[in-house]
């Protein structure tokens, strides 16, 4: 591994040069205009792989885009698939990035032109897609380009799934890891799954990731007139549907945060001790959160309550209501129909299908006791699953000795309190233990101005993937 | 009076020619580029009110309206006066009316040109303006030129107020009327104001209204976080805004329309026998209300207790929230400050100044509770307050005695939910009764498409306003 060590890091120009010829390349998924520039990034990666000598290289046409305007369907960009090494008597690891970018342009914002990497003094590589993902998601070719140049086997077989949709919802995506996780499909054979497109908490610790929040997203319809009213002519004489839905999403959460659906706490997995040693070292205080969100908002000075509450507690957020006045100035307008919009976010155990239940039982009893006239709707818009790694499991084994390697320190075990789909969606299809390795800091703004990331965490990034895999070959699956 | 009668309806077809003319003039003060319109059909007044024999006939200056977008300053179209006869034997109203008219479009839903007059075989005059407010406004001219046919003397002096900005907030003519009231202005000697810029509660039964509910509207602020935050990332950590709101919203009003303001009914004016008197007769049912908003959301179906809901008893109604998500789809985000508009209808003899003072306390107090990071402001956006006439003046006497004689029924005596600001603004600046004779129906769609006023009205309309003149100059003033 000294080896490929000090290959990584004697190519740090190479690899630096390679970025920000990605970097460069504008694959915003959410512009129409912008399409074939995404296309025309999958084909720079299929360049690569086939030069590193990956075999069996697809760019895997998923169908079009559905286009809600009526315009023609888009062609989705292809997922690019590539395996290196078929070695039965080693472990095969599937590891998964994004080719694609948020949108980006100066006039947001940007001190740079985005599509233009730039190195700062201070180490700092800036432009869109540097830290989410294409700086993580080449890590992986550039750990076997160093393994190369360094006359070094890689001790597992890899195969890579690189997505140019996920910045626009992933289409397309869920079918074809189902189908290609069957027996013969293209993912066969894979022992363990590992993602890097997080982050880490802060700035300065490495971890690894082992749950994510479900998200269930709800609309919550109050009908009443048949059309808007003024407020002179008829208030004070009808049901008004606003009344209505202020006193029914009052009724979902209280100030402090505790939900107020009766039942909605029953299966949540209660907190074992093992997992209340794991908040002790993590590097994390109250003052991050106040930092985060510019105020003191927060809801509580302890740490692991605060963390708790972003990761492994459900939590509910009222977000706006559809339907009534809500730009500046003043009207004065009975809304007809007005739509609650609120979302709970779910953890483990909780079921999608009983969270709606719930929610629909509870907001029928508070409806009927308001004795109006109106009429209610509630409707679950979306719902996807929590998810929760073994964290005993080799694969987080390997990953933990791989950051005390490379960074000389335990990493912080951490969950996210938001949702990346594709990380429940490989662990249901393979049944394999997935895991989640960011590259980059809590603080490189990934879907913001300005992105960065920085050159230490490349370069380390690189090098931790490295030992990763070499970790994983040497690991005890017993 | 039975020679002025004739010559009403002898001279049908030329009234209605000259309102197809005024309605041919898209006087339409809330559109920049028809801002010259508006002026031209001041000019088209002042015309007819020369030919007619008015005497100080002025279009006055009233200066520019202050756009917000940065443009040039508007000037503001002036305000017609014109007098009538100066004998000091006679006594002298003041009658108002505007000559500016809502917006229009065939594609906003009009089945014919709106600006065209069409009369309908069943007796429509459809056109933008034709109800709101041109006929009403040339009513008292053609009422005098009736007067003139006929070879009789109107029995009154008659001072007009045409104002074109009442479309747009009626800019410019507080200031207008509070300087013509002083001694030597040109209101000065004025005995009654009549305003015709209503309609008949419904469509069968003339009626005069004595009452406007006045209205507050407010703002309630809540900020926390210095931005919009995402609900996976921070929601279970941070004091949440649009909690805080919605909580805070729900102790305003309960689902039946009390107000849940402490104090808020303390000063509204008890009903008397004589007013609870006034409702048996009023042609209304809750059918009324029902059919108007196509649903069935009436809060009660007792006719007097409806009426008083929409007239006589304070209201409030939620309008929206701004700074919240508000638009179709979903979005996971947690709003960073959010304002919470709501309004509450005033009656005699609530003092607006008193219910600001009311609800910040009850909102400051509500909030106390909530144990919040969040803050908290209550601002009033505008306050008008409410008025209520005299019903047993002469002035009420007068039109209540020419109702009778047209119409051949004792006319309804109602007021309003919504509010006329001009009404107050000529009470308080005069110290005049003032009344408020409707011309045109319910169903005349003011502010909609297909806006008309019935061929009837407009005739009977402008025998009612000679006969009214008539019986002002026969009423006992002590």
């Amino acid at each position: 591994m000294e080896a490929v060590k000090n290959a990584v890091h004697e190519n740090a120009t190479l690899w630096i040069a390679r970025l920000a010829e990605a970097v460069a390349i504008p694959s915003v998924s959410g512009e129409r205009e912008r399409r074939p520039e995404v296309v025309r990034m999958g084909r720079w990666l299929v360049a690569h792989m086939q030069r590193l000598g990956f075999t069996d290289v697809v760019e895997r046409d998923i169908g079009e885009q559905t286009v809600a305007d009526g315009a023609a369907p888009l062609p989705l960009p292809p997922v690019v698939l590539g395996t290196y090494g078929t070695d039965p008597a080693k472990k095969t690891v599937l590891v998964y990035g994004h080719y694609d970018v948020q949108p980006a342009a100066k006039e947001d914002g940007w001190a740079t032109d985005p599509f233009q990497l730039v190195e700062q003094a201070d180490g700092r590589l800036v432009g869109r897609g540097a830290s989410d993902d294409k700086g993580p998601l080449m890590g992986w070719l550039w750990a076997i380009e160093a393994h190369q140049k360094a006359g070094v086997a890689l001790p597992v077989n890899l195969k890579c799934c690189f997505e140019g949709m996920e910045e626009s919802g992933s289409e397309g995506l869920d079918a074809l890891i189902a189908a290609e996780a069957q027996a013969g499909g293209y993912f066969d054979g894979v022992d363990a799954v590992c993602i890097s497109d997080n982050y880490w908490l802060g700035t300065t610790k490495p971890c690894l990731t082992y749950g994510l929040r479900g998200v269930s997203y709800f609309n919550l319809t109050v009908r009443g007139p048949a059309r808007d009213l003024h407020s002179g002519v008829f208030g004070g004489t009808v049901h008004e549907p606003m009344t209505d839905l202020v006193r029914l999403m009052s009724t979902l959460v209280d100030p402090q945060g505790k939900i107020l659906v009766p039942g909605i706490y029953d299966t949540v997995a209660p907190v074992t001790d093992a997992e209340r040693e794991l908040y002790k070292t993590i590097e994390f205080s109250v003052g991050d959160i106040n930092n985060a969100t510019g105020s003191e908002s927060a809801l509580t000075s302890d740490k692991a309550q605060l963390l708790m509450g972003r990761w492994r507690n459900p939590s509910l957020s009222l977000h706006g209501i559809e339907g009534a006045f809500a730009t500046p100035g003043s009207k004065t307008v009975i809304p007809a129909k007005v739509i609650g919009k609120f979302s709970i976010r779910t953890v483990p155990h909780q079921d999608p299908d009983e969270i709606t239940r719930l929610v629909k039982a509870h907001v029928a009893a508070e409806f009927a006791k308001l004795e109006s006239t109106n009429t209610i709707a509630v409707a679950c818009d979306h719902a996807g699953k929590s998810w929760v790694a073994d964290i005993n499991h080799w694969n987080f084994t390997a990953a933990i000795k791989a950051v005390k390697t490379v960074f000389g320190v335990t990493p912080d075990l951490t969950r996210e309190g938001g949702s990346i789909p594709v990380t429940l969606t490989f662990q249901e299809a393979l049944n394999k233990n997935v895991l989640l390795l960011p590259m980059g800091r809590g603080d490189d703004g990934a879907h913001s101005t300005n992105e960065k990331l920085d050159r230490d965490n490349y370069l380390r990034g690189i090098e931790l993937m490295a030992t990763y895999l070499h970790e994983i070959a040497a690991a005890s699956t017993a």
